[in-house]
C-alpha cells in the first residue's frame, strides 16, 4: 500500500499520523502551544531549513490545523495561529512531553514545567475514564472492532502479552 | 541543526519524537496496542515493504520500546511485544485516536471501540488534572521554562493567540 492511500484508511491514527507522522510537524506543534507564531522564530529554534518549514507549515495549514494571518506589508510577513482543530491535538502532545519527560529526563527535572491554571498546580496531565474518572492505561483498556466498519485483514491473537520487565 | 543532533535537544518533544515522529512508526505501535505481534501481520495489515518494516522495528526496539522474542526455530520466527516504555505509550496513541475520530469519522462511529474494562463503558479518555481531577485542554495550561533548564533560543511572546472559529 502506498502511503497515499493510507490516509484513506478505515483507521484514526492512520488518519492523524497522515498530518502528524513527521518528526518536524510534532515540534512545530509543540511550538505553537508555547505561542510561538513566527515563521523566523520556528526557524530560530528548530533549526530546519526553510523550504522544510514552508512545507510542513503548509501542510498543516492544508490540514486546517494552523491558519496563516498577515500581520505586516512591504515586506509580508505571516504568522501562524492553531485553529480549533490545532488546539484539540493538544492532548497528544501532552501525552507526548510526559513521555519524554519520564524516559529522557527521569532526574524528574522536566525542561518545561505545566501550571493547571484553575488549580494552580504544576502537573503532568493522566489520561482518565469520562464515566467513573479513574485512571486509563493500556491494561484497563480493551479495543474491539466496530461490527459495522469497514474491514480489515484480521489478526490472530489471543489475549495480549507485553514483555517482561 | 541536523536531525541527529534534534534527539540531543533539551525538549521532551524533541526527544520523543526521534522515536515516534514517522508515520510507521505510529501505526506499528498503534496495531501493538492493538494485540499484532508478528512480523507478517504487521506486513500484511500496513502494506509497508519489509525493509521498512524491518527498519522500524528495529527503530522501536533500539529504544526499548518493544522487545524481540523468538517463537519459533527453523525457519527463525519473532514477535515482537512492548515493553513497559512502549506500553507508556498508550496514552499518545489513545489521544491521537480521538483526535483521529473526531475529525475524520465525524459521522461519530469510529471504527475501533474502546471499553474500560473496570467501569464496562465503551469510552474516549480524556485528559485531566491529577490534582483537581478536572479536564484540561489548552487554554487551562501555562507551560513555562523551568528556571535552571538548559537555554533555548528567546521568544518573544504575548498571550497566545488562535486562529478565530
Amino acid at each position: 500500500m502506498k502511503w497515499d492511500e493510507i490516509s484513506q484508511q478505515q483507521c484514526p491514527i492512520a488518519r492523524s499520523s497522515a498530518v502528524l507522522g513527521d518528526r518536524w510537524s510534532l515540534l512545530i506543534l509543540s511550538d505553537l502551544f508555547l505561542g510561538v507564531r513566527r515563521f523566523d522564530d520556528f526557524h530560530q529554534r528548530l533549526g530546519l531549513s526553510r523550504t522544510t518549514l514552508t512545507n510542513r507549515l503548509k501542510l498543516l495549514a492544508d490540514h486546517e490545523v494552523v491558519q496563516r494571518y498577515e500581520y505586516q506589508q512591504q515586506p509580508t510577513r505571516h504568522e501562524y495561529r492553531l485553529t480549533p482543530k490545532g488546539l484539540d491535538l493538544f492532548p497528544v502532545i501532552s501525552m507526548l512531553a510526559n513521555w519524554g519527560n519520564k524516559y529522557y529526563f527521569n532526574d524528574s527535572k522536566p525542561p518545561i514545567l505545566r501550571r493547571h491554571i484553575p488549580c494552580g498546580h504544576d502537573i503532568e496531565p493522566v489520561l482518565s475514564c469520562p464515566e467513573c474518572h479513574e485512571e486509563v492505561d493500556a491494561q484497563s483498556i480493551r479495543a474491539r472492532k466496530r461490527p459495522d466498519s469497514a474491514k480489515l485483514p484480521p489478526v490472530e491473537r489471543g489475549p495480549v502479552t507485553y514483555a517482561s520487565k
